[in-house]
């Protein structure tokens, strides 16, 4: 690495690619949070009056989904037609094989990127001003932070949450 | 931003500088969720057998603390010298002074940092193997990892905890 590395302000500390391994990486990380909850507590346990895991995980999916559509073609959809929480939800395993799609998805769009677009401005959703790359900090960010409850909730039900390294 | 950008797969996603500002925004947040804590129950509020918050606050510090100098120079420090678990244990404003305290070393030292740093291997605190930017990574997302966990106390106690957006 060092021999390549240009000693300038401007060095790569993230590339695209080492950016989409990491995004994948924690994705991989909640996936095996979404597994270690028992079917039922998925879609209904909370503490505190936040919302229960299963809606946090629909967040996370649609900002992934909806997200790298928007990142790679401009144009950003709403949300998901249909909340985790009606009485019609789907069970554990499809939402798993959703989380499965989507991580296909990224790594289909993801090369579509051009460069110049992570420092580009936009409006993702149609609500959030700010360049791509803070959006993509932001939907990690956003995932780490509710997967983060996602532990909390598997503690108080006596539940060994995946060792938060844990990226394979 | 577009013009200047270079149409290469080595392009800066993310500069130094902009990763620094990107972990004192997350640490800026943190500092706000400290306050929100009432005194007693920042040293002793705990769900599910986990660490109260001051412990997670006390592991974020050290690896801020530490590891911002085993960056630039190569040398890693072991632990803090007491747990704020101790009888004489500090209090919440000693803590947020030994906050702001890191967050001056980090800026000063972060200009240090040759770019080449970055992608270089080294092992963190003489145990964990990786590039120096695994490291920061590691860092930024372990502090929003346990400062969700505050999140989830904050809310179990009917407190309103800050914005998750909110980095100024």
């Amino acid at each position: 690495m060092e021999t390549q590395a240009k000693e300038t302000a401007q060095a790569p500390v993230i590339t695209p690619e080492s950016l989409l391994d990491h995004w994948q990486g924690h994705r991989r990380l909640t996936r095996k949070v979404i597994e270690a909850f028992p079917e039922d507590q998925f879609f209904s346990y909370s503490i505190g009056g936040m919302r229960p895991f299963s809606e946090l995980v629909r967040e996370m999916l649609e900002l992934a989904d909806l997200g790298i559509e928007g990142i790679v073609t401009g144009q950003w959809k709403s949300g998901l037609d249909h909340s985790f929480q009606d009485p019609n939800h789907p069970t554990k395993v499809e939402v798993l094989r959703q989380w499965d799609r989507v991580t296909e998805k990224m790594n289909n769009l993801w090369p579509q990127i051009p460069p110049h677009r992570f420092g580009e401005n936009d409006t993702a959703f149609g609500q959030y001003d700010g360049t791509v790359i803070s959006f993509i900090l932001y939907f990690i960010d956003n995932e780490i932070h509710h997967r983060a409850q996602g532990y909390v909730y598997l503690r108080s039900l006596n539940i060994e949450p995946p060792f938060f390294w844990e990226r394979e």
